[in-house]
């Protein structure tokens, strides 16, 4: 029996005997030919049986073949210049390994909720492949890129004893009959991680009960969160859009196949290299104003506001120093001008909005303290985070950034559900 | 001013000026010389200041410093056989960036619980870093070995409305009015993952509410999970042993510095290459026998059952062939031997136990339903996972890496505690 190849790797195998296996992702028929199109998860590729070069139970079984049906073929590698892979395969012999029921995703339109309940088929799909393989080379690159820069991954705790942005969209969870609650971000531990590392990354999923049904909101959603000692809005901003630069033009190069297949517009993804715009959000509210957007001064921005100022520019543009009210606890207020937090987030262009969110952290005892108890927050379960300003404390800043809502950017997608491969959202929690 | 270097860099410094910046971490006084060993996060360098070469405000200052005190240094990098860096600093300029309190770490013996509620201080010592470092490389190159073999990375959802191994060790959380669980395993998605891509992997935190308090337990640790279409177990265990290879090879490689503060004995870790010995059940249960252990034949092995077979080998073992009845209901059973599961445990060397779990999953429609009753699982909830059976079913098979023991076990820890950052244990939620 000859070898047992992944499709991808034909090119290697031109006018040779291989083996592939796979499952049926279409077929055509005509009078002594079937053409079939085996998919085996790196690559799709037709395979033509051809009635005078096979026995007649061969051919039988190629006609039975229903779609997602799971089969091995025998055949040699030939060169075809109007296939997307380049090659074909000529068979030879053809097994049937699982007869598939009738297929319940067809070739026509479904609706949603019928394709999210059966999410674990869908994922199939050569658009749902494209996404899948696009956040994976998302995850690696942004990895690679703390990994390369001497960063050390410090994971955080999935299970908090308190919450660092208050409590109302917490999932919560009986814990040895204590209550503990599902981790909003990792950043508090990552402080830690950085007076002990220097420069320190968490990776891992993250929680939010929110009832919002927006096409940007997940329950569920993963964060990667740098923290770096010695470091102040300035750098923080500068890490923040070489990371991201880093990311697009990685995805660019090794997932330009999946990008096509998702029909994207390159002309902004190709832009997106450092220096990114920065503006104050005193400009940022320049920029709303100029568009008769109407914004009182002092405001977080909403979604229609991130929209319109991300509208301005070519790449993601950075606003920094917002209004420390609207902005968490942790962070530093600017000696200069004390009503601003060294705080700053990036948008995405073509009005993806928020992609990362960071700050500079208060670094003295006393005045986090003092922001503790603003923010009536329980001081005890603080105790341990005020204790990094108690013992060698430094200027530290960090930021998280969203994969889901990068890969709903990077893909150019409408909603973020299809962005991780099984999405859990408010009315959604199967399959 | 000179640049801003880490201290890892020095050695492309000799004979030149340059800033460092970190924590105190010991300090030495010997009359007109202060020796200030200063840590970055990246290495440690002692500081020598000399009273003779530095202003006395600057002497004072080096005086003054107090453990964990984090300060900036500027001094001239020379060499130093007698160092383990091989380079010191001669310090010509200091600055105070943050006195700190009375340090709680001494070098005196403190309790398991005192450094416990410290974790966040205690991560700090060389010790800790050098654990963390090797868990980052463990993670890095699990990674790197997928990646490689062009696995996809297919995130399995942490909300789950179902159970794979029972509900009594499951946490649970209000999900909108509905029950939601933690997931305890990936691999059932896994499998969805494996039908799209061929081979997949997912790699994130799971969850175990055990009352248990032994040394291998936590309530929240990290899997890596190999899934694979066309697959049986011998495969399985193949690409196992080969996978374990690959990241202690790594380890050894490019975390040797920190094997060597562990004092970590080598002779066991290089001989895990493949092929490693693979036995069948039964022939396991023969080691106890002959070891005189109490063992009930058909029973699943114990700790220290593990340790006696582990401890025949002079690398990792893979048991295989478990009795079916001991082992989760979607596991394959051997034609050959029906009473069988297709399954395979791997166990590390030297006491640690399993740190694999895998097996052939069953991949019959009816066999699998069939399991599925007699397990009094909820069908509904699993028809999803049914569905797998039913579109072009394929062999199948797959296995669950534990990062926590495994860092362990290449460490050669006591005890799972300290392999994660911030560990959470029956009576361990904070800090």
């Amino acid at each position: 029996m000859p070898d047992i190849i992944k499709i991808r790797d034909v090119a290697n195998y031109e006018e040779q005997e291989v083996q592939l296996q796979g499952w049926l992702y279409n077929k055509r028929s005509s009078g002594k030919l079937r053409f079939l199109l085996l998919r085996d998860g790196t690559e799709t590729i037709q395979c033509v049986v051809f009635k005078g070069s096979v026995s007649e139970e061969v051919f039988e079984k190629a006609t039975q073949l229903t779609q997602e049906s799971s089969f091995r073929v025998i055949g040699k590698v030939t060169k075809d210049e109007r296939s997307p892979l380049g090659f074909e395969l000529q068979v030879s012999d053809l097994e049937i390994v699982h007869l598939a029921d009738e297929y319940p995703i067809t070739k026509k339109e479904h609706g949603t909720d019928f394709l999210m309940d059966n999410r674990h088929l869908w994922l199939r799909s050569s658009r749902q492949h494209a996404i899948i393989r696009v956040r994976h080379e998302i995850i690696r690159s942004a990895r690679e890129f703390f990994d390369n820069r001497g960063f050390t991954l410090v994971d955080a705790p999935i299970f908090t004893p308190n919450a660092a942005e208050g409590t109302t969209t917490l999932f919560e969870t009986d814990y040895f009959e204590e209550k503990a609650y599902l981790t909003q971000s990792g950043q508090l531990y990552g402080e830690a991680g950085a007076m002990a590392f220097g420069d320190i990354y968490c990776f891992g999923p993250t929680f939010r009960a929110e009832k919002s049904k927006t096409r940007r909101h997940l329950t569920e959603f993963w964060m990667i969160e740098p923290e770096m000692a010695f470091c102040d809005l300035n750098k923080d901003m500068q890490v923040a859009e070489e990371f991201v630069s880093h990311i697009v033009q990685n995805v660019i190069k090794n997932r330009n196949k999946e990008l096509t297949i998702l029909e994207r517009n390159l002309d902004f993804l190709s832009n997106v290299k450092p220096p990114f715009p920065k503006i104050h959000y005193r400009e940022a509210v320049e920029i709303l104003k100029k568009n008769n957007i109407d914004f009182k001064d002092g405001d977080d921005f909403g979604g229609t506001d991130e929209t319109v100022i991300s509208e301005q520019f070519d790449r993601p543009v950075i606003v920094h120093h917002y209004p420390a009210q609207v902005k968490a606890f942790y962070m530093k207020r600017d000696p200069q001008e004390p009503e601003s937090a060294l705080a700053m987030d990036m948008l995405a262009p073509e009005g993806y909005g928020e992609i990362i969110g960071g700050s500079q952290r208060e670094d003295d005892y006393t005045a986090l303290l003092e922001r503790i108890k603003e923010h009536n927050l329980p001081e005890k379960a603080f105790a341990w985070y005020l204790d990094l300003r108690k013992y060698g404390s430094v200027p530290h800043a960090g930021f998280g950034l969203g994969i889901e809502r990068t890969v709903s950017w990077i893909c150019g997608l409408s909603h973020v559900r299809e962005t991780i491969p099984f999405p859990r959202t408010m009315h959604r929690l199967y399959p």
